[in-house]
This record gives structure tokens, C-alpha cells and sequence, in this order.
């Protein structure tokens, strides 16, 4: 935060615009900051209807925003493909920031938020610190490319010696998270890598099965998995795509999104655009009271007819809104 | 185990009885040894089976076996009341040892394992172990007693500044498990205490919020949580009491019970009971037909009638079950 104020500050923004758009909790937090130090307003819109509104807007605008695993059973060999969501309702959306939520999306302006978990992508870069001595969420997520998670997890075959075939438990998968390291020498013979690689597990299954178990509450197939943990991180989504598949038989598909974390962001300018444009002309007007996957598209056409003044404060909202910190930014320090 | 076998030497316990009642996992992974080093051979027992055998048995052996906390809103001044709990059916049983089983029992003889997670007990050790340099269970739960998690993780109030009223998250929940620990200086003013508090409420939420949406699943009310993570442990059976109580609006009811982490060697002493005393009389035989609950109460009538062998053989068997490492032993060292 301290970072956008310094730049606001140093380019004169509050010259060329008086109100900057903000989502997520930092738009509460931080408005009087705004108002003391560069004189701007915020524009505050809810995180969760600003994620929902841009991520049916980058579908329209995309139509290769969205991708799930092939072969997600085999994790060596699982490959991105495009995958069709132009008919999305209805899916679990699960949105990893520093911390999780889980809403069950039924249509453009119907959602709920059935769960949510604070092990998040803040508790990963947060234990990864402390077990590694790293200083970012790309130095963590590179350390864990690098890892051995078993040499820090008990297996089920840690236990058995193999299979607990009664309940279908397989011998490699984890029983115990880190359940090998109250043991002293097994402490000292792993690696940073292989904590890391441990951590990024450990928090990617977790929220694997939490999200499986609310898919099955809610009776829905697809489960989307956003947010920026999931940035530069192939390793979750393929063992996302792998737990899905894994654990409802094939029931359940994992999708994901090429713009994983900034669909909030984006969601927040396009709610703006469209509440300027409304005030100035009927064509926009229509952008805001229609749903907002057909809002979607009228709003890429109506974004022409919007005014200088329009568009010069959606421009510098679109920079605002991407360095204003929300709760699905993971690796903020500031926030 | 390695203990338990020199005990088994020096004490000569060969000589004494040739059967050892094992359950878990060291029931499979030990056998060997057992029969190479002390020429004895285990009676295995599945350990999801033993557990429940053992908690009706208990149920009906000590009335005041089982207990929720009164007044669970508030963690300070809740406190454990007696629970009658001699109508069962259904519950959902959540077992916590080095990693977690839920389980749904529709009846003595009828359960399903409805789910999972492998962030249990071992992972609070584990991680306990790595991050203050503790080298006990014991030795960590007296940290987390005098430590503060609000220093650690980030709470709904870091983000927004208060509450996120719409979707009813006070600000005083975690948003964030370690989610300050990616900053420096708030790494460097956390103590061992901290660390070992946010660990101890992370994994213990985490286990809260899977089991309410198990219950929820199966539309069950009563949640049971036993194993011996829950050993020397009141502030996970409080956090756990609050967060059914407060996430279910108290629809959900946790409950606990005294003998948290030994129904496994119980129920297993029970059933090898039951086998020996069938090959020896029908008075007996009728425990091992009949269900459970009838067969608990029998059982414990049966008793006296077995032989002295079968009551020496028992007698061990509880010994050895207790000490054979479990996936429910959390601070079993060599397991």
C-alpha cells in the first residue's frame, strides 16, 4: 500500500484524477489514507461480486481464459487444455489469497459463500519464511519445485508398510503432514526445498478437500480455482486437478484461469465503468441493470462511447486497483 | 515399537503368552519383528472397527464418559458437563491422531469414513518441532498455553480494518493462519510461545470447519472427537466446542470423551476377548454374534468366565496396544 501512495505522490496522480478504484479489505483500511496523503476517494466495491463480474468478463472477452488437466491422474504427465465455459452456471468458486473462500456461483448475480479456510496462500508463504528463511512467494514456490514432500510427511505406507486397501487409502498417499519431523534426525536430514515443497502440499490438498467437500454439498461438478496463489504455480493446480479426479472418481472437473488473480481488480473497473457510464448516457445505463455476462459484452462496446473523463479515471483505476492489496493478494508485504 | 520390544525381551513376555492384540498400522508393519524378535504373534484388528467397539463399550461402562462444554461462545468460561450419551445414533466421529478420520456410525455395526485430512496431530508436532525446537507433544502444548496466535496469523480486522460484515466474519477471526509471518520484522518479534499457539489453532480449526461440513453431509447433529491429539489438551476441545457451536448457529453439538485416545487398544482388547472366549463357550459366543452395543454390555458380563489363559492373553494384549504405534499416537517417537 505504502508503495502505491509513494508512487501517487512522486507522478502527481492526484492532479489527473481525484477517485481510484479499490476492492477487497485494504479499500476500508486504507481510504482515509488516500484522502490524507494524495487526496483521492476511493471507489469501493465488495471483493466477491468484483471477482464473479470479472471473471465472467474475461470468459466473453477470452475464450481461452479458462483451462483444466488432462491426464490430471498422472501428475507427471497432466497438460493444460482449453475447456469450454461459456455455459458456467452452476460451479464452486474457490478463490486462494492469503487466506480461502468458497462460493457456490448459480448465476451472474447469484452467490453464496458456503466456506472458506484461513490456510491460504498466506499461511504457505508465511510457514515458508519461518521453515526456510525465504523472502518472497517466488522464492517459496521455486525452493518448492525443488522438494521432496515425503521426506517431511508420514505416507499411509509410513504406517502400514502399504496400501490401507479397506478405505482405499494407497500407500503414497500423505496420512500426516510434516508427521515425520517430531523425529530429530529426520529433522535435520531434510532441506529447505524439501519443507517447501512440503508447506506447498500440505496447504494445496487442503484446500483441495475442502473445496471437493463443498462441491459435493452443493451438488456441482466444476470447481474453479482462482486467486494468487495460484500464480506461478503450477504445481498446486496440478495436484488440484489430481485431488479432484482422484477423490470423486472422476465426478468432479478442476477448471482455472489464465488471469488466476486479477479478476477482482477487473471486476471493480468494470462495476465502476459502468456506474460513470450510467450517469452520462442511456447506451452505458444498460450495462448496470442488464446481467453481467450480457453487461459483459455491451460493456466492451459501450466502453467507446464513454467520455474522456470516463475512461482517463477507468484507465488509472485498472493500475489503482491491481496494487491496492485484497485478501486474495498473497504476496503483498505490505498489506 | 522398538521399546516396547526390548521390554518384551528383558521382561521375558515370550515365555508368559505367545499373542499380542495389535491395531493400526504397526499391527501390519510390526508383525514381522515381532515374530523374529520376540516370538510372538499379533492378533490384528482394524483400527477404525476397534475404536468405535471401544468408545460403546466405554459409553456404557462409565456414565460419565462423556461430556461438551457449557457456555462454548465463550472460550474463557466454558466448561465440561456430562453428556448422556447412551442414544448414540448417528454421529459423526472425528479421530485425531498423527493425521484425521471422519467417520459416520449410523450403528454399532454400520460407519462409513465420509473423510479425511492429513493436517492432524502429527502435523501440529511436526511443525511445533521445526518452528520453536520443542521435542514432546507435551513439551508443546505447555508452549502453545502461554502463546498469542493474533500475533502470528492475520485476522479478518488486518484486512478490513473491522468486520467483513456482509458475509458475518468478525474482525476477530483468523483471515490468515502465519499470515504475518511473510514480514520480517513481525517474524522477528513472534515468540516460541506464538508460534506454537498458531500452529495448535490453525491445525485445530482446520479440523473444526472439515468436521462441521462432514455433519452437515450427513445431516447429523452430534460430532464426536476423540484421539490423542486431544490428550493434555483443553484449548483444542474448547476452540473445537466454540467452532461447532458458532459456525453451526448451535445447530451442531461437539462432544468428547475421557478416554480420548485408548478406545483403539480397548475395542481390540474386546474383539480378541470376544474370539477366544467364542472358541471357548457359547455364553461368550453371543458377544462376538450380537451387536456391539448388546455385545458391550455382555462383554463385560462374559468376562469372568473366560479362562485364565484367555484373561492373561487380554491382560497383555492391553499393554501391547496401547504402547503399538497407531496412526492415532501422536507423540509415539519411534513409531
Amino acid at each position: 500500500m505504502s508503495n502505491f501512495l509513494l508512487l501517487a505522490k512522486q507522478k502527481g496522480m492526484a492532479e489527473l484524477v481525484t477517485t481510484v478504484c479499490a476492492t477487497g479489505g485494504g479499500a476500508f483500511k486504507f481510504e482515509n489514507e488516500f484522502r490524507q496523503q494524495v487526496n483521492m476517494k476511493l471507489a469501493k466495491f465488495d471483493e466477491l461480486d468484483t471477482l464473479i463480474k470479472g471473471i465472467l468478463f474475461a470468459e466473453v472477452q477470452n475464450p481461452t481464459e479458462c483451462y483444466f488437466y488432462e491426464n490430471a491422474r498422472d501428475i507427471m504427465k497432466s497438460e493444460k487444455r482449453a475447456f469450454d465455459f461459456s455455459k458456467p452456471y452452476p460451479f464452486i468458486l474457490v478463490n486462494v489469497g492469503s487466506g480461502v473462500s468458497i462460493l457456490a456461483v448459480y448465476g451472474p448475480d447469484n452467490f453464496k459463500r458456503v466456506s472458506g479456510t484461513s490456510l491460504g496462500g498466506g499461511t504457505f508463504l508465511g510457514l515458508c519464511c519461518l521453515l526456510t528463511g525465504c523472502n518472497s512467494f517466488e522464492e517459496a514456490i521455486q525452493l518448492a519445485t525443488k522438494g521432496d514432500n515425503r521426506k517431511v510427511d508420514k505416507l499411509v505406507r509410513d504406517i502400514y508398510g502399504g496400501d490401507y486397501d479397506r478405505f482405499g487409502l494407497t500407500g503414497d498417499l500423505v496420512a500426516s503432514s510434516f508427521g515425520q519431523m517430531h523425529i530429530k534426525d529426520k529433522r535435520s536430514s531434510v532441506s529447505r526445498e524439501d519443507l517447501a515443497n512440503a508447506t506447498l502440499v500440505t496447504i494445496t490438498n487442503n484446500i483441495g478437500s475442502i473445496a471437493r467437500m463443498c462441491a459435493l454439498n452443493e451438488k456441482m461438478d466444476k470447481v474453479v480455482f482462482v486467486g494468487n496463489f495460484l500464480r506461478v504455480n503450477p504445481i498446486s493446480m496440478k495436484l488440484l486437478a489430481y485431488a479432484m479426479e482422484f477423490w470423486s472418481n472422476g465426478t468432479l472437473k478442476a477448471l482455472f484461469l489464465e488471469h488466476e488473480g486479477y479478476f477482482g481488480a477487473l471486476g471493480c473497473l468494470l462495476q465502476f465503468n459502468g456506474e460513470i457510464a450510467a450517469a452520462l448516457n442511456e447506451t452505458a445505463e444498460t450495462t448496470t441493470t442488464s446481467s453481467p455476462s450480457s453487461s459483459s459484452s455491451s460493456q466492451s462496446k459501450a466502453e467507446p462511447t464513454n467520455t474522456s473523463q470516463a475512461a482517463e479515471t477507468v484507465s488509472n483505476a485498472m493500475n489503482s486497483t491491481t496494487t491496492t492489496p485484497t485478501s486474495n493478494n498473497v504476496n503483498n508485504s505490505d498489506s
